[in-house]
Order: structure tokens, then C-alpha cells, then sequence
């Protein structure tokens, strides 16, 4: 950004005082240029809200999945006491999960319930949310012999497991992969060939004007470059970022009321985003 | 609005008494910075389409699978008068679940219809669509119990109830994302640049047309953009809302003509939207 | 249309003989204006195209669906011939539910092949379409009592009636979501501002000249918004609709194939779409 | 084309020699008609190729789709002698219908495999490609009763099936549905549009760069839509086809490889895109 | 690259000292050819990153549904040693499936890993990915014998096997398509008109500026191209790929920890592709 500016004030000069002066670039030329790079950030924009809105899908996805698993469970188990443990004890597994998840894509430090969840448990891995997606497995292995479920149900639930697995990868993916870099440095180079044009088509302005023009433009385009770069990455910890945290609360809530607990997350009314 | 209609009669008059009366930007600037708005509304204008066209898809897919649910009910209940009454409960109960998920959408009171399920049911929740579900489960479990249902079509209703589920989930996403400010925000930015520069631009005009332009073509931007706005939230209870109470009554005259029981709703030919 | 052939004229001969002809204003300034509507006009154009390709879409999987359900009626009905009777009447009744679709679609008055079904079947609906899918419902219910058909193959009927519900459901909502109003009122509206403005730019032209450019090019912007209408609204028994009656009668001929029937319908080559 | 560059030059020399010769319109204007142009080229090239991309996922399917199956009937029927022998029958089968539905497509007479494959069935239909499902739909019925397969088993095969159904008529859909022609008449109607305005704009040129540059541009817009009209029926026996013949053969010596049986087709490199 | 740069400086040369130094194209028309360049290369630089996200799609379905395979074998198994040890050999050779499908998407020879297995199992085939999917089928079989399994569960394994088999498809149908040749070439025919009409649109300029123009930027739209070409083949062994290796090295890693042994492959931090 500085760096920018800085560049702009250089070329700016160069072009009054400069052995360059009597160059003059015609304007048609500069502001084909910007066409260039206009279509160049419609792409990327539109690409990185893709990539946003993907991640806030896939969220949405762990919420309706979330509770289709609890409510599921407790469906397909007996209708008894124990049946009822057993779908408590997925709806608070489940919880812990969506912290997990949130928290490891954030690449945070686990919260307390997480760790407590896994020195209860007795395991451990690098890749906690799976890991309790395998709890989940054993459990369901274990009910199965425990109440003799039908085959069909149990391939229900695990149905939906499968739904969540994917929908972890889908974060996973988002995640990890880096927005092709070439195309950032196609935005920015020609970002820089725009700033050194721009002067030359400027000749018969006054200074202050020349000045000006050649800073808020180039630093227009950067500006929706980095809301760009700033959607692109939903899981970074930013105020633009999913909100996972606030999800995780709101699903545990819900699914504490499916099998009849009070809720344990007091929800807050959102309001990082707009501070923004 | 008017604080930009100001701004462009502040920035016309700047321009031809101030001390800047002598500085000329040249046209083709101005013309590029509309190129790059332009691009950035036609984003906007589509990403908001999509929320819009969206919402629509899942309440077309709820209409779909609330007619699918209780057509299954009623085909793998046994086909005896006890079988029918359960099919009826399902069909009063989807009734009552589209007009509650429509209301909570629209944060609007709870009509008549869904306060008294409620209350007949003894039950209450803060988001009561999902309570409905749930009652849809338990109905299931105590009908399984009772008929000794195949398991096979017991999985096969609770897969349309999870359908149902994930649709409200999307509700719930679109009703609670933010369009991402900052693209508001750079487009009122890039709004003001061009007010601003368009009056140079004109230098050689009447000042009746100066100003007239500087009016007429940020006000174009601003509808495009207000449009917009409204096409994104599309349960803000509005003239361009989804017709959700319209649906929610067809689709409780549809599932009542599945069980045999006559319409509870009369359908009024849709005006509102045309009155915009 | 012609209304705006008059406006031209009209804002044409204003500008030369009125008090406003000694006003100039910029053909830079009235080829943005274009651009803004060049964008809106290909997100109308881009819009409208999608509701069409997809009514072509859902009609697509219809036939596949309607051949998929009768060929499973066929292989999970016993091998006799009380079993192909079923599936003859399962052929016959999907053959007139494409009718009823397509006809109640394009709210014309039901043929004869329809309403002798109902006359037939003694019942009766408003939503005709929904009703025959009642009826497979009933006729599946009652074929699983009489052949003790599994469950499973009954569950999987019933997924194929669901997909046939949801294509059904899905051509409701094209048919009835009205393209937001407000983009076709920007349009106009941007239109005629074109018009206002063009005569004003080409001061320097002949009059003839002028004339006939200032009618050419909205005329053509008005043409490309046409087609986009007329693409938008695929049910409206206009050339460029979806061929639904040739379809049915297609999808009629191969269900009777599938059972072993002779073809019940002559298929003419389409002609009409091309005279357009 | 010929008719274009006829065109062209008949306007350039009308703007020349005849009475028009002191009529000049201003090139921002013709270019601003080519922006218009340049959009709605934009679009026709992007439907193109999406028509022209779907085919391809289609066909992938259609390769994944008959290996699934092949496997399924393999993996299914009991581990013997006979079972294999069903499963080989099915390979068989599978790959004639990828030839038959490449060759239907084509609309081509049928090949030598086909239409032996059709007398031996002692059948015929003018559907080939479904008549050969129906085959696979009774070789299963009548597998299901020698070795009373299990209805969970019997379900998954007609799910392979039905995904087989809706590939084929997916591609049906592509080969049947012309894309609207009003765009192509539009656009053909702009390119003349444009040749018109073209040589008015240029007045102040030499006449030999006039008349080359009045037939390169429009040239270039041809042969972009020439490229969409190719891309966009991807069935028709072209080089730029969906390379379906090449296809069916891998299939086939896929499905073959998995039943254990040696490959009956030679597979050359392709070579005849690169020709184009 | 080079041929274009010994072209712009000849087109340059040729201009000015050749005898069409008197000529002069406005460069309005220039810039209008850049436009419909600008877009076409939209529509390029879009659909080479759409491919190149399916692949990164594709593959992450792939880390998912390994998961969920081993983790569904494990748990449809019975909860014994003997059925510890089948989940073991799934995830072995899912693991296995991983690197050999990377390798044969890139061409490359197989590693150690692949050739051992393929030594060790006794077969081997043209299309070793597909053919491990033959061995899971078979192992599958043999489970179902030696454990009795329930269909259901069967069935279930066997739609994870089909979508591993679609992913793999799909994988294949990116690999082996070629982007429709027909628009590079019309780019790269569109870049020579434009650098061909450049200079004679600068005319007036000084010699230096106009030589440095005409080189950098068509050379700006080389760039963008070129980008372009490395996303759309994502399968090619150069840094832009999708992280192949890497991926299976991970997923391989899961899968061992899902049925509890210890990690075969040390993961590196991914490094590649920043430095390009």
C-alpha cells in the first residue's frame, strides 16, 4: 500500500521533471489498460466470494447435518432410557466436533472443552475432528451390538457421518488451497503499468490533480484487490471470516434441545462483522 | 439519497465558483472509474440474484418435499383408517411447520395457527421450525412402534425429513449472512469519486446539463445498487420477499387434498410483488 | 415499441429545433450510459437463459424419470402377468401425468386424453399433475398387498415418485416466480435515458443520420431485452417454449415400448421453433 | 461470410462514391455498438461451451456409470461360475450401448456390433439405446430369481441403471435442444449493424486500410461465433465432438478387463481434434 | 513469446520507415479490439480455473470418501480381530489407490509403493487405478462370504466404491479433454491484430515509448494466456498442479490412523508452489 504510493509520487515527478516530459501517452491507451485489469478483478472477485460463500455453505451444511445426526439417533434407537443416553452422549460428541473443527481450521489452540473432551477419551491425533468422527463410528459399532439395531438404520446414521466427513474435507480444501498467485501478480504488476501510464496521459493537468488522480486510482483497485485476498480465506480468524465460533454455540444449543437438555452456550447477537 | 443529490449540487457549484474552477479532468478518466463501478454493480447485482434465486429454490424444494412426506407417510403407514389419522396428523403438523419457519424467517409474530400448536402441544422452543421437526421424529418413532414398521420405510421418511431440515438450514444461512459490507462500502466509495469528477469533466457545458448529469447518473447507480439490496435479503418481510405465507397456504391445501380432507386455506392471487 | 420510436422522434426534433439546441453533451458520457446497460442487459439476457435452460433441464430428467419408474414397476412387480398389467397401467397413467403437466403449465384448457382420466377415475383436483401422482401412490400401495412386494423395492418406487414430485415442483416455480420487476424498470428507464442523450452527442451529424441512429440503437437494446422475456417465461405456449406436448408425446410412445405396447402417439419432426 | 465480405465492400465503396460520402458517425459510437456486440458474443460463447463441457461430464459419467455397474453385477451375483457368467453378459451388453447411443447421437447408421447385437435379441426399436436398458432391466429380473438375490442388491443395480437412463437422456436433451435462435439473429443483425457504421468512422483514412480493416473486424466476430456454433452441438460428427466412438471403445475394454475377459478393442491416440 | 516480441518490433519498424508510414488507425478501434480480446480472455482465464478448482474438487471428494471407506469397513465389519484385519488391507490398499492414480493422471512411472502392490497381488492392467477398485470389489465379496455381512451394509460399501470410481472418472475426463483449440487460436490471432494496428495508432509518439508499448502490452496479454494454459491441464506435473502427492501422503496417513497404526509417510509443508 505504501509502497504504492510512494511509486505513484516517483512516477509523478519523474514525469514533470524528468528527461521524460515531452513523452505524453494517450489516455485511450491507459484506460484500455484498465479495462484489462478490470475484468482481471471481476474474475477475482467473483472467485473469492465464491470461495467465501462455499465456506459459509458448507457450514450450513454442519448445522442441518448436525442436527439431522442427533435427531437421527435418537430416532433409531430404542425408545428408552438408554436409548436416550445414547443419543446424548452423540449430541455432546457432536458439539465438541464442531469446535474442533472450528478451532483447527483456525489453526487456533484447542478451547477447553475440546481438550478435556480428548484427555476424557483417552486419545489423541493431528487431526482432532476426525478423530471424533471415528468416535462417533465406535459408538454406532457399539450401539448396534448393544440394541440389536437394524442394519438399514444403522446405515442411515452412518450415511450422515459420511455427510459430515465430507463436509470437514470441504473446509479442509478451502483451507488449504492457495489462490493461483499468478493471477495476484498479473493484478499487480499491471497495477504498477497503470500508475506509470497514468502520468504520461495526464501532460496538460495541474500538478496537484495529476497527483491526486494517480493516487486514488491505483489505490481503488488495490482496495478491491484486498477485499479480494480478505474473502478468499474464510477460516483465518478475521471479522470477514465464517462464523464458526458462533455456529458451533448455536448448534450445540440445538441439539441439547433435540434430546432434551437445557441449552449450555449463551448466544450472543453477532457483531464483529459490522465493526468492519 | 438526498445526502447524495447535496453532495453532487455541492460538488457542481465547488466546481464552477470555487478556486478550482480552472482544473479539468479529463472525460475519459471519469468514464474508466464508471467502468470499474460498473463491473463491480454487475457482481453485486448478480451474487444478490443468486441470494434471491436461491431462497426461491428452497422453498420451491419445501413445497416438493412436504408434499413428498406426507404422500410416504400415508403410503408406508398400513392402509387402515388408524394408518390415515397418523397421515393426517403429518399433514396438519408440515402445515403448521411452513407458516412457523416463514414467521421466524421474517421475525414476525407467530400467527394463530402455529401459537396454538404450540400450546396444544405443550412444548416451546426458540427455533420452533425445529421443534416441528422434532415432533415429526417422535410421531415417526411412536407410528414405528405402534404399526411395526419396516425399517426400510422408516429410513426412507426420515431421509425426506432430513431434506426438510437442510431447507430450513439454508433459510437460516441466507437470513443470517451479511452481503459482505466492503463491497458496499467501495461502491458508495467509487459513487462519490465519480460525483466528484464528473463536474470537471463537463467543464464546457450549460450549467443546467452539468448539474442534471451529475444528478441523473449517480442516481442511476444508486437504484442499480438499492435493487440489489433488496434482492438480497429475500425474508425482510418486502414487497420482493419470496411469497413464503403464499406458499406455506398452498401447501397446506395440497397435503390436505393427500389425505382427503378439504382446503383450509383460501388462495388470494398474488399482487403484492406487482404493486412495486 | 412504438412508443419509443415516437420518444425518439420526438427527443430528436426537440434538440434541433427546440430552445435545447444550442446544448452539447458528450458522446463519452452517453457511451457509459450504454456500458451500464450493455452490463444489465447481459445479466437479464445470462438470467433469462438460465430459467429457460433449465425448464429444458427439468423437462429432461421428466423423461428419464417417467422411463425409469415404468421400467421399475416392470422389474420389481413379479414376472407374470398380473405384474406387467401394473406396470401397463403405471405407463399409461404417467403417460397422461406429462399431459396434465404440460397443459396446467401452460394453463390451457386439459385435452380430451386428460380429462377422460379423470372422468375415469372419478376424482378431481386443482392441481391435476399432483393428483396422478396420488394416484401412483395408491396404485403402489396396493400393488405391495397383493404381490407382497419387499420393502426395499417399494422404497425405491416411491424415490423415483419423489424425483417425478420434484420436477413437478420445480416447473411450478418456474411458471410462477415473476422476474424481479425492478431490473425491466432500470432497463427502460436506462433506455430511454440513452435516447435523451444521443441526439445531443451527434449535434454535428445530418439530420437523417441522427434520426435513424437515434431509432436503430435503442431499437436494438429493446430487441435483446424481447428476447429475453420471451426466454424467461418457458411455459407460455409461444414458439419458443419448451416443447412439452412433442415431449410427452415422445416419452408416451417409450413408456409403451418399455411395456410392450405399440406406440399410442405420432411424432411430427419440430417445426415450429424454427419459424420463428 | 462470402455474403459478409460482399457486404462490407459494397458499404465501403457506398460510403466512397455515392451520395453518403459527406456523412461521417462518430467512431465512439460504432465502438459502443461493438461493446454491445462484444457481450452478447461473451455470452453466446460461454453457453456454447458449457453445452458443449456438459456433454463431456455426461459421457465421464456414462464411462463411470457402466464400469460401477459391471462391477456391481460382478460383485453381487453369487461368486461362481454362473454368476460370472451374468456378469459377463452385462459387460457385453453395456458396451454395445455405448456404441449404440454414440451412433444414435450421431444420428449415424448403426455399426456392424450393434446391429448384430440387435438381431441376435430377435428386438428392434427406434430408441436403441433404451430398448438395450430394458435388456439389462429383464437380464436382472431374471438373475434376481435364479439366484435369489437379495432386494437390497437387486435396488443398487437399478440405481446404476437409472443413473445409466438419465445420462442418456441428458445427452437426447443436448442433441434436440437448438439453442435459441433469436441470439444468433441478433448478433448476425449487430455484425451488419456494425459494418454499416464502420466505414463512416473511418473517412480520414486511405482507402486500402479502410477496406481491409471493414472486413477483418466483422471477419473476427464471425469467426467467433462460427467457434460457438461448433462448440454448442457437440453430437453432430465433427472434430470438435464429444469423442464418443473413442470412448465407447475404452469402456468397453474396461468393462472386459473387470470380468477378466482380454480387450476387443485397439485404442489409437486421438488425433483428430488436433487436425481442426 | 520470442516471435512476438521479433514481430512487434518489425510491425513497429515497418511503420515507421516502411510506406505505410503515412497510415494511421484511430485508436479507438485499437482499444475496441482490445476489448473483445479483454473478454475472450475472461472467458478463457474463468474456464482454465474452473478446471483446475473441479480438480482440486475431485480430489478433495477423494481424501473424503477414503476416509469414509476405511472408516464404513471398519465399522460394518464385526468388531473382532479378523474384522480389524480387513479394514486394515482396505486402507492399505486405499492408500495404494492414492499414489497410483496420482501417478498415472501425471504419467509418470509408478513408485515403489504401486509396482510392489501390483508384484505382490499377481495382476496388472493398463489402468491400474480402476483395477485396485476391482480388487476392493473382490475383497468386498469375499468379507461378505467369510462374515455373513448384511446386504444393506454391503450396499453401502459398495456406493462409496462407486463414487471413488466417479471421482477417478472424473479425473480421467479433465486429464484427457483438450480446451477447444479453436479459441487459443482466435486469441492468439487477436493479439497479432492488435499488435499489428498498435503502431500505427501511436504515430505521433517519440520512437522509444512507442516500441516499448507495443512490446509490453501484448505481452501483458501473453501473460494472461499463458496463466490460463497452466490452469486448465492441472494434472501435468508442474507447480500449478492440484498437490497430488502430498494429498495421498496424507490421506494415507488418516486411513492408518482410523484403523489405529502409526503413520507411514512424513508430511512436508507444502513448498512447491510458492515458488513460482
Amino acid at each position: 500500500m505504501l509502497a504504492i504510493i510512494c511509486y505513484a509520487l516517483l512516477a509523478g515527478s519523474f514525469d514533470h521533471y524528468g528527461i521524460l516530459s515531452q513523452v505524453s501517452i494517450p489516455l485511450a491507451l491507459t484506460s484500455f489498460a484498465g479495462t484489462v485489469l478490470s475484468l482481471l478483478l471481476a474474475f477475482r472477485t467473483s472467485q473469492s466470494y465464491e470461495r467465501w460463500w462455499e465456506a459459509r455453505v458448507v457450514w450450513g451444511a454442519i448445522v442441518n447435518d448436525s442436527r439431522t445426526l442427533v435427531r437421527q439417533v435418537k430416532l433409531f434407537m430404542p425408545q428408552t432410557a438408554e436409548g436416550l443416553a445414547v443419543a446424548k452422549e452423540f449430541a455432546r460428541r457432536q458439539g465438541v466436533w464442531c469446535f474442533a473443527l472450528g478451532e483447527s481450521l483456525r489453526k487456533l489452540d484447542h478451547s477447553d472443552k475440546v481438550t478435556s473432551y480428548f484427555a476424557k477419551s483417552g486419545t489423541d491425533s493431528g487431526n482432532k475432528p476426525n478423530m471424533i468422527i471415528n468416535h462417533h463410528s465406535d459408538a454406532l459399532a457399539a450401539a448396534t451390538e448393544q440394541f440389536k439395531l437394524d442394519p438399514n438404520k444403522q446405515v442411515q446414521i452412518d450415511a450422515t457421518l459420511a455427510r459430515l466427513c465430507d463436509s470437514m474435507g470441504k473446509c479442509e480444501r478451502i483451507k488449504n488451497t492457495v489462490f493461483p498467485r499468478a493471477y495476484s501478480v498479473l493484478i499487480h504488476f499491471l497495477i504498477y503499468v497503470l500508475m506509470t501510464l497514468l502520468p504520461f496521459g495526464l501532460e496538460d493537468q495541474s500538478k496537484l490533480v495529476e497527483i491526486s488522480l494517480t493516487i486514488i486510482i491505483p489505490a481503488l483497485f488495490i482496495a478491491i484487490e484486498q477485499t479480494a485476498i480478505l474473502m478468499q480465506d474464510p477460516f483465518e480468524n478475521r471479522p470477514t471470516d465464517t462464523p464458526m465460533t458462533q455456529l458451533a454455540k448455536t448448534i450445540e444449543n440445538t441439539l441439547m434441545e433435540i434430546v432434551g437438555e437445557p441449552p449450555v452456550n449463551q448466544i450472543e447477537p453477532p457483531v464483529s462483522y459490522f465493526i468492519m
